[in-house]
């Protein structure tokens, strides 16, 4: 089995059981003196924390560790091969590539024994949420084993008195509830003392983008341990790849609490945009435009995080992190559900279904075979980041009507979750309805304003209040649909 | 049938259908030249209008109008007697009215005859929502009555040109939907040509507290007009009162956007509060100190709107002003409720029970004859003001099961909707307990810790963390119960 570098092309074999023992010798060899740091999961935020920590002034080794995937292995041989495993609009990624090359302290294995050798031990894996809304009432449920498949890994495998810092957003009590009863169970196996161990939690706020590095590295954390040492091993571990004289710590009472945290900020966030969305129909309705209406609001500083309409929601986060806070509090603390979290995360999942409804609409419920062209298919600006894109959501529910769609983006030239391919180039080709789903910075460009005056097409759907910023750009003749004004 | 005035004590008799026009020609007489603003409603926001307009560089005449009830009319006498007709913590309040005593430029009265002496007249007054929340559920309507019978009042005297400028927090829709129609009615009938008036919505933003005048005279604003005549001259009036300059003034493209901004707002405030609610109970039961999470989580200037845990919402604005967008939603313009936005009415109207179980748990479910100290009774800090207080819900629940409860707020002698006195003074004798809820800023002082330490109550409930913030102060022997804190 082999695993292909999407972006150089290259094909790595899959291994199987096979150990990895003689390179991280190696490794190791070349880095003696060195405290030696393992982050788990090189995905998202795995592969950033790793160059974050190789560049930091402690002068670390760090290994990253992940399972070997026909979809995921190539990244490994990837940053071995000093290819960087991303495409990122953030420059440091590449300036602390580089260096860690010359450096030679960046190592990536898929050999789990990595662990024994770290002081400090990073896990960045995942932990998702299943959901399934088929009967339109969202049904949902955290499956733990992969998260506790990992934590497994490393109990067999770390030193004794290594630091343990969990960054995964995680169930609020997973630390205290499961991950510390793991290790106590291992250790008494493997005989060591399970209170030299410093178990840890703190959460990384990283952002895609140009500002991907700094949102690590320049920006202000959270943490907790499971007792005052393992908080104490965390601060001075975080204080050592942090510009926390700057961004301070904040130190939370217990790691429930650093968890909860987490979550709880998505789900302001992922509540606050569900908020907006019943103001978006009423205003639409009573032809009022909600964008010049929030933007009267906004001055208050009383009020400045109220969001806009919008397409919807995606990425890994706010689709999911209400979620894993109900579940916890049923599942971990016998309490009740989280119901207005729990109805964020519903409404966003469906916001999609009311531009598509507009859509619609706009042509008397038939829209088969118009040609339709999506400006962005990303979750998020200035990004190539289909995690989860709410115009998934938006396309399914086209392409059941019989549309004839083609996706551009700027930032993208294959949608892998759908196997589809995207137009990175802006197309020369005449539509009959444009989308424009997300502020990507080239959309401001003259060639795209260019474009649709010379393709005319019968309606553009403004679905983020756009081209009320580009009033006189287009040809006063263009219908647009703007989502949230009536 | 007589009126008294419940600060300095002086009845007036409050008049039938008698005329008030004497006096108003004298006040107009000793006016002369000058342009004329009628405010129709002295409450909370028309009285403090009154003066921000009376005391503007125009220089104005301004006619306050009010019906003549048994409860409200010592207003009208107050006014014209030189008494304040408020209790009020902001110096501004005394300063302006004795420049307007001085200036003989502010007078009161009943007779709606005055509308026809104005040149803007200003509708302050209370636009009710009527809730029902007994089975639990939320059942709520609208009763326009009162306020279409104000505006009726208008149209029957005004004069043709003049402005209306409607600043009740209305159901959005109500100016061109209910407003204008009536005035076309009228003007119909009294043959005039109602083009010529101008009708315009913009709402204040008044905080009752230190910063009474300055909340309306120095902050930003929203307006519009039913026609650019009626935005044109909303702006020149209302530009001559507010500091425009400093605070510059928002034009919205319709009268709905203006409505509907003032009742999203509140709504957002309301959502956001609701919100934490449910946070609040996940945290007690997971050993979190919400207040230390928020505290982490507010560094972030996306977030920098997250509420803190609490007793309750009460105060004439949150309570109701979401469900005024929804009732608007659905009886002026055919469309949907809004159920994230009632359903935050719901929650915040049911919070204080939180509280109330939590007091009943500590005390194995029973409190009967329990002696219990409120402290605070006023919905909002600083301030001596119990609209729709929470501390109502939380004072019924303790009274059922039996508690001994006294009151204390060092900003009210008398709680006027229940009928109850209020210890204006901290009581010297002891209680079982204490419930703290809201932050006066009294409460900071020694005194009240002396007066804790001595009495020594069982248990201190904290419902806002106050006491987080006053480690130490307290002997630490005496137990207390933190809201939103495990």
């Amino acid at each position: 089995m082999y695993s292909t570098n999407p972006i150089s092309k290259k094909k790595y074999k899959v291994p199987n059981n096979e150990k990895d023992s003689e390179r991280i010798k190696r490794f190791l060899e070349k880095n003696k003196g060195k405290d030696v740091v393992v982050i788990q999961g090189l995905g998202f935020v795995g592969f950033a924390m790793a160059l974050v920590v190789a560049n930091s002034s402690h002068d670390y080794a760090v290994i990253g560790v992940d399972i070997p995937t026909k979809s995921g292995y190539w990244k490994i041989g990837a940053i071995n091969d000093g290819d960087i495993p991303i495409v990122s609009s953030d420059p440091k990624i590449e300036e602390y590539f580089n260096t860690t090359k010359n450096k030679g302290n960046l190592f990536a294995t898929h050999d789990i024994s990595a662990f024994s050798e770290a002081d400090v031990i990073i896990v960045d894996i995942n932990l998702d949420v299943k959901k399934d809304s088929i009967n339109k009432e969202l049904k949902f449920d955290v499956d733990l084993a992969p998260f506790t498949e990992a934590i497994k890994s490393i109990a067999k495998n770390c030193k004794e008195d290594s630091l343990v810092l969990i960054e995964t957003t995680v169930p609020p009590g997973t630390c205290l509830n499961i991950v510390k009863p793991i290790f106590k169970d291992f250790f008494k196996e493997r005989k060591l003392d399970s209170r030299k161990l410093n178990i840890g939690h703190s959460y990384e706020r990283v952002m895609p983008g140009s500002n991907y590095i700094d949102s690590i590295e320049n920006f202000h954390r959270v943490y907790a341990g499971i007792n005052s040492k393992s908080a104490d091993s965390t601060r001075i571990f975080l204080e050592s790849i942090i510009k926390t004289e700057e961004f301070p710590l904040t130190k939370l009472s217990n790691t429930n609490s650093s968890e909860m945290s987490k979550v709880l900020e998505n789900s302001y966030r992922a509540m606050n945009i569900a908020f907006i969305q019943e103001w978006t129909e009423f205003a639409e309705i009573a032809e009022v435009n909600l964008y010049e209406t929030i933007a009267g609001i906004k001055i208050r500083p009383t009020h400045s995080n109220i969001m806009k309409p919008g397409l919807g929601v995606g990425g890994y986060c706010l689709t999911k992190d209400p979620l894993l806070a109900s579940w916890a509090s049923q599942n971990i603390f016998n309490g009740n559900n989280l119901p207005q979290s729990e109805r964020a995360v519903e409404i966003n999942d469906s916001m999609p279904n009311h531009t598509f409804k507009r859509v619609l609409k706009a042509f008397d419920n038939d829209i088969e075979r118009k040609k339709i062209l999506i400006l962005g298919v990303s979750y998020i600006n200035d990004v190539g980041d289909t995690r989860y894109t709410p115009i998934e959501t938006l396309y399914e529910n086209l392409l059941k009507e019989g549309a004839d769609i083609s996706l551009h983006d700027p930032y993208l030239s294959y949608w892998n979750e759908k196997k589809l391919p995207i137009l990175q180039k802006l197309p020369k080709n005449k539509f009959d309805i444009l989308i424009i789903t997300i502020p990507h910075k080239q959309f401001n460009e003259k060639r795209y304003f260019d474009y649709i005056n010379y393709t005319k097409p019968e309606l553009i759907v403004d679905t983020f209040g756009f081209y009320l910023n580009h009033i006189g750009k287009l040809d006063n003749r263009i219908k647009i649909l703007t989502i949230g004004k009536g």
